[in-house]
């Protein structure tokens, strides 16, 4: 059985773009089976890259290699890295979109990927990295080859993070950020399923109270509910509609998590 | 060689949930292979999840576990199912997704899926029934576990399946109603394909006439044609266009097959 | 380890056509891994398919079978084709899709696909011969069934090309075309990298004159800049956005390299 190879990129499908990559990575490691989260990330959209790995990494087994490129600053001077957690290794450019799941699992050892003998070639395109150096890369991995050969350890402190809005306790309640909008239109928030405590709560974005229930059946299609959402944290949806649309939600809005029931 | 998975869902590709549907599996069956049949069925749109499994069931070996994710009801007291057909497996909840091949294919057992022994903890998520019971359901079955462990067995007329509305003979012709409309705009009626017994024969829809023929091929591009489509149904299309557009088809609409050709 | 076969198509992803065909593939070959080029070539753009197909091509492992399934002709008399070239296999219709690899490797032999011994059924539908003819046909070439059983052998010379624009030197400097747009909205030219032999060089589109660079980070974000694309050709980009927008980019403008700067 070969090794799972997760991919993330903002590349879409409609170039050949991931295929490519695939084609490079079954060339090195035929063994290697390849998984995609998503090719969709809103083009150079490092949140939400960084959203999509936090909440997919814990569903795969120990041993995954997750390849992230969604790389603004690719043919700049920024890092291309390589980290080994306890449970999984990530590859992909030194710019944040590991910070989720860096804020969860501490760091075996990172290096810096800096040897052109694990590369497609010693002189990389300018633009594609994830085929030239990436994906190479997570395949040699793949087969084997040990994380310290990529290049030299770096710091784990180096590692580039992208910061959230910490949470705040106001005398309002907890205070939030809604942190990603799914396919569907939910909003997910920083709010923490931990912090719901209590059976009777609510939530307030933009002033709108918004109850909190158990399950989409609870209400009738079209109005909106808060519940612990199935990545780990409070989101706001509409049973069988858009959160985004009918409340207007954006990724940044500020949300208040309140222990008791909203009214209506 | 591992048992193959089909994934059917309303999930989009946007967001990393079909990813780790995948990992899911991957972490359960690593044998397994897992195809993609749509992730892009309209939100919650049972019928069009019904057409697409029915379109491609015949297409799979013996023994390939089905899972399908378009599930208005999750969360609520909707069962979730497995059902073994004599050529294959089918698992998801029990909303009608499965009408459409339950016509053609008769039932050897049904059970709910009641043993959280074969979910990913005893807890599922209220929003994700696609990762917590469905997606492990069906790695499990790969596996080889039979599916009696899943639940209780269930009656088979206790299935929901979804009424499409019937066939009509009238003084007209054979009244019949558009079932879905494909990604190139091509109508795919419900009049079957063993209807069209004679050579000349065409279809209206909306009392407009379309010339029933053998190919694309015998007009002119931008014309409307009707055929025997690949689903083995009548379909309505137009040469390098949409039928969609350039006749303004909907789901719905209501056709008359005509044994004779049509006076454009 | 199964061969490996490539699919570009212009199905969508909306309906379960590309999961048909891998069913029928999963079904004659189980052992055959099937990786994704695209699936979202606008319909029938066969300029599209055959760039999409030539820069991924390169990037396959010896032996690759590559399926082409874009197919305005189909249910005519148009030839369905396998053609052997030196380190891989092409199926599809001959109608030019495979244009530009053929411009850029022997053939081997071709052959017309007219043995229905390799079909799914001796009687094809009409308008999916990916399902019923082009899978099948990857499927067993991928079992080892040898190209030469498949139909008889056809002459090179009367395979459907698609011709671009060809290079013209003129007065101004070395003329081209706008070959193919991409995901990002760059502008991929039919100027070869090669061509770009100094440091300082740009490329005028429409009289727009965009000044050569080495990298993305060299220029701010918004602004428009050519570069040796990741292909092997020059590309127009604009940093952090589309340049198809910015510049009103369309497939088939000529444009002007050009030896030296440009003053913008």
């Amino acid at each position: 059985m070969g090794r799972l190879i997760t991919l993330l990129t903002d590349f879409g499908t409609q170039d050949s773009y991931v295929g490519v990559m695939k084609g490079v990575i079954a060339t090195l490691c035929p063994a290697a089976q390849v998984i995609d989260l998503s090719h969709a990330i809103p083009p150079q959209d490092l949140y939400a890259a960084r959203f999509n790995l936090l909440s997919a990494y814990p569903f795969f087994p120990p041993g995954t290699i997750h390849l992230v490129v969604v790389d603004p600053g690719v043919g700049t001077d920024r890092r291309g890295i390589a980290i080994e957690l306890a449970d999984g290794l990530l590859v992909g450019p030194d710019n944040g979109v590991f910070g989720g799941v860096l804020q969860q699992h501490s760091v075996v050892q990172a290096v810096e990927l800096a040897n052109p003998l694990y590369w497609r070639g010693s002189q990389p395109s300018a633009t594609f990295h994830g085929r030239d150096i990436f994906a190479p890369v997570a395949a040699h991995l793949a087969t084997g080859v040990p994380i310290g050969r990529l290049g030299p350890l770096i710091p784990e402190d180096s590692l580039t993070r992208l910061a959230l809005p910490p949470l705040v306790k106001t005398r309002r309640g907890l205070e939030g950020t809604i942190q990603h909008i799914d396919h569907f239109g939910n909003g997910i928030t920083t709010i923490p399923a931990r912090a719901v405590t209590s059976r009777r709560w609510g939530i307030e974005v933009g002033n709108v109270p918004v109850a909190g229930m158990g399950a989409y059946g609870e209400i009738s299609p079209g109005e909106a509910l808060a519940l612990v959402g199935s990545h780990g944290w409070v989101e706001i949806a509409v049973n069988q509609g858009s959160a985004r649309h009918r409340l207007g939600l954006a990724v940044g809005d500020r949300v208040v998590w309140i222990g008791k029931p909203c009214s209506p």
